[in-house]
């Protein structure tokens, strides 16, 4: 729960026209999407490894991968291998990459609620092997339960 | 990136059938759903609440709702203002509350790239005021930078 706090109560009083979450929703709607992007992620930087692996057809994997090179996830880059010409592969931005922590806890929910049997990976560090987890903590480096407060952000 | 180890390399060897984001995509399909959830999270019970925060539809709202309801996000609850009849409200269950961290996260990462004041809300730590941020750690208590390792989970 996000408890509302200083100009942002009582909730009633005021409309959430800017909410990012919202926003974030409008630009990644569909299944396929995420599904691109969970081969971003996995390391897909061809078009016929993103097909290939997200089992979406051909039309509509261009066509997502041309929303998410629009909306700045993915840009493009040209890859050649022996023998062929320069062709458009697609890598992460740093706004792709940035979607991790959001992308990792969609997944450890899903894991945990819409899986019987834990959910088929489990991330670990890279460095040290161990389990990886989403946590939401403070600067203080306070663990943030089940409430958390909302206020308005300064302006910048 | 999600380096893929184990059983799961090379990844072009197997599909990703069972996948959880995939799953949790499907579920939380749409921006409507997305919003109420919002709704819930800032506290909101009663349906027309919902209605008027979210600026959604009756129709809509009612309908999300149900889906939310039938998911497990959320539960009918009842509750009764004095001198009107019992009626039905809507609180988060424990898989409700526990998408969280995945809602933070989606919305900061919306407040550093879809917005361009860095977003209307600040989180902060209900117990100490300092800002709250989603960190990718692993149980040993290392950061998780850009890059995590995925094996196939051992069987449960």
């Amino acid at each position: 729960m996000i408890r509302m706090t200083g100009e942002l109560e009582p909730r009633g009083s005021w409309t959430a026209t800017g909410c990012s979450v919202a926003k974030a929703a409008q630009l990644l709607r569909s299944r396929s999407t995420l599904v691109l992007l969970r081969e971003a992620f996995y390391g897909a930087t061809r078009f016929d490894e993103f097909v290939a692996r997200s089992g979406l057809s051909e039309p509509l994997t261009a066509s997502r991968l041309r929303e998410l090179v629009a909306a700045g996830l993915l840009r493009r880059q040209a890859y050649q291998e022996p023998g062929s010409r320069s062709r458009q592969g697609y890598a992460l931005t740093a706004m792709g990459v940035d979607f991790m922590p959001a992308f990792v806890a969609l997944m450890q929910w899903g894991d945990r609620w819409l899986q019987q049997d834990g959910g088929p990976l489990e991330l670990s560090h890279d460095g040290c092997g161990a389990p990886v987890a989403t946590r939401l903590v403070c600067e203080q480096g306070h663990e943030v339960g089940e409430l958390a407060a909302a206020r308005r952000r300064p302006p910048g």
